[in-house]
């Protein structure tokens, strides 16, 4: 009987003006004239919970807090013994952000089950819908906060922290729920869940310059920051020759073109950035005698990375025996690249093709927080495009049309990862 | 018999060891662990004016300090109707400065003059020895300012200083006994002197180098600075591709090579520096935004000047074109170039050459007294090495042997100007 009821109702699209709608009044909750201000723990983004909670509470999902702070609804499955597939993202922003960026995901998830509702549908597999606590680190200048303290990769400064205002984490945390002192409580061990799928616009422009309609994301790109220290000599701009100059300031400009060169030529990795550059003494009539650079480079593959940093470093040996400097080059942070699974790209390109939408695979070069999960269980992610690839500002914007068909495939691949995911897979 | 008396009497050497020992003594004045502190207006530089006040008297020479707080001594010429000529320099330093920047000059003119005193050896033309008020601009950061004054090159700016301690130029003025309300009257019309010669340490490393004994200095280079401010686009490190990017950093790095090539490849001017730097909005995850960047060249010919900028703003656009920036480039300064008198140089070759010393031409990259002086008569220098070319730090440094040489030549120099030149040159 229950295979038969399965089959009967399983839903293929969502109720795309429902969603659009109740994407649209999350968005007025911080609205501000400069964009969204609804930073972690703010008054804002409390009632941003109280909303979401509400509308999971109706889709009749049993909701709790953790003590991180992540909101997680648990809907039950109709098979025993099988382990949660989860959906979710964030709700938090970045100060003066957009209405689409992590919202888009967890209003998407929202939307699932209460589809899945309207047709009474019963999945094998009980679902979880997560809004993670403070993704964009805008409190504490430390991201991923939530999801990271699920997958036990909190350190111990993510834990002493501070904000602008002087409130410190525990009181943030016990204003939602949770609790400082229990915060182990929100680690999740590997295999804990079944799976993990994130839905979340592109934030970038490689899906709208492609004319394409659905991002199978390939992954979250690593991260290699480095910091790169000139010591050259200062001295008189006047007096010394060109041919007797030790110019830390020439040193950077070879550095700053090795690292566009790299990525942007040579294909080494995806993208690199020279985004910090300070120049001493910086006096128009003296030559610099030092430079303090920070670049990043970022692929999926984090050999590439290895391999990039290689070239980046001998690069800048040559630099330094060219121009009579001496330069160093030391990591400041590694961070490791979170691939999708292969199954759930699969999953995520046929459901999409099989509606009719066009497809591309895409890196996703910001962070998520599905990289995080990424170190529980498998994860799979969704994009859209953004318009203009702007993302963190008042113009971040994604048409209702774009986000209803990212919400169908989302539920078509939670149906299919429910169908196709047997007991031993899901651990 | 007058002519009879000058020909037996000319000294063709000072006495080396009084110069050496002078310039000791005046290097104690405001001498700390750190290099020379003798600051324009300090307690040093004022007990520094009266050593010099003294050492002047005793050599029979006539002192005064003009309303711009120059300290000018005199010694009558025996022809009547002709106009003096000067040699002189300064005697403040910046802080942490060295022992031999503009004292050598002012303790070698002194020297000169004890010299010719103790040969009885009367000149055609009166002599100056003149110790210019703040060259170095360390009391205002408004350099060259006695000679300026002298030369009627003051703006409104150079009146309405205050110092860090909140002192005003007229206190300072009063306490050497110069007054702001009348410092008009220190300017002296073109043709008031017949003629100016520095004698100065290089402070930089042509001469040795080269390894010659005397610069033959061809003139102070003049300079353009030019500011620079690049509007690229801000975006995401981690999602924005390369090939969509707009830089400015990569733009800048860019412009910091074209001013290294236009003058150590292309020969374009004598030398070009690009010392200020500032990158928005600074972060090593966004792709900065906009720089603003401040480039000096610097050449003894305008016209070479006028070229490189003409070059520059070239490059500049071009680019502007490559990167997908906007580029603007503005001149904040200029700084004309003086040469020196070819009859001087000639002079200064001539009888360096006789005296068994070997020489070369080079010019000044640094700014001089001479350089405003210029403005109102013909001027000549005369540069002996700096060791390694430092300057403005307690390591410069220049050995008595080539401090006496340098003497030599300047005494030479000036009794050969007062043979050589007629009253319808001097004006």
């Amino acid at each position: 009987m229950k295979e038969t009821k399965e089959a009967a109702v399983r839903p293929t699209t969502v109720d795309g003006a429902r969603l659009w709608s109740t994407l649209q009044a999350l968005g007025r909750i911080g609205e501000t004239p400069a964009g969204m201000d609804r930073i972690a723990f703010s008054p804002a983004e409390i009632e941003a919970r109280a909303y979401v909670t509400g509308l999971l509470r109706e889709a009749g999902l049993a909701t709790r807090v953790d003590m991180a702070g992540n909101l997680i609804a648990t809907r039950p499955g109709r098979e025993s013994g099988l382990k949660p597939i989860a959906m979710g993202s964030h709700i938090d922003t970045v100060p003066m952000g957009g209405k689409f960026d992590g919202a888009l995901g967890v209003i998407a998830a929202i939307e699932v089950v209460r589809t899945l509702a309207d047709h009474g549908t019963e999945t094998r597999h009980p679902l979880e819908v997560i809004a993670f606590t403070n993704e964009e680190g805008g409190r504490f200048h430390r991201g991923l906060f939530g999801s990271r303290a699920m997958a036990g990769l909190l350190v111990p400064e993510d834990l002493t922290v501070v904000d602008a205002e002087g409130k410190r984490l525990a009181e943030h945390l016990a204003a939602v729920g949770a609790d400082k002192a229990r915060i182990a409580e929100a680690v999740r061990p590997r295999g804990a869940l079944a799976g993990y799928l994130e839905y979340h616009i592109e934030q970038g422009p490689e899906l709208e310059r492609a004319g394409k309609q659905i991002g199978v994301v390939t992954g979250i790109t690593g991260r290699f920051v480095l910091e790169v220290d000139i010591q050259g000599t200062t001295n008189h701009a006047g007096t010394t020759p060109m041919d007797l100059r030790h110019d830390a300031m020439v040193a950077a400009a070879h550095v700053a073109l090795v690292v566009q060169r790299l990525a942007a030529e040579e294909k080494a990795c995806r993208v690199g950035t020279l985004g910090v550059v300070h120049v001493r003494p910086g006096a128009v009539n003296v030559i610099p005698g030092a430079a303090h650079l920070e670049a990043e480079f970022r692929d999926l593959e984090m050999s590439r990375l290895e391999d990039t940093e290689r070239r980046f470093v001998a690069a800048c040996a040559r630099i330094a025996a060219d121009t009579g400097t001496k330069i160093d080059v030391k990591r400041q942070e590694i961070v490791q690249a979170a691939p999708t699974a292969a199954r759930y790209r699969e999953i995520v390109e046929a459901v999409a093709r099989g509606l009719g939408h066009s497809t591309m695979p895409v890196p996703s070069g910001a962070g998520h927080d599905a990289q995080a999960i990424a170190q529980i269980c498998d994860i799979g992610m969704i994009f859209v495009p953004s318009r203009a690839g702007v993302s963190h500002a008042i113009e971040e914007f994604t048409p209702e049309d774009d986000c209803v068909r990212g919400a169908n495939v989302l539920l078509a691949t939670l149906l299919e990862l429910d169908r196709s995911l047997d007991a031993k897979e899901t651990r």
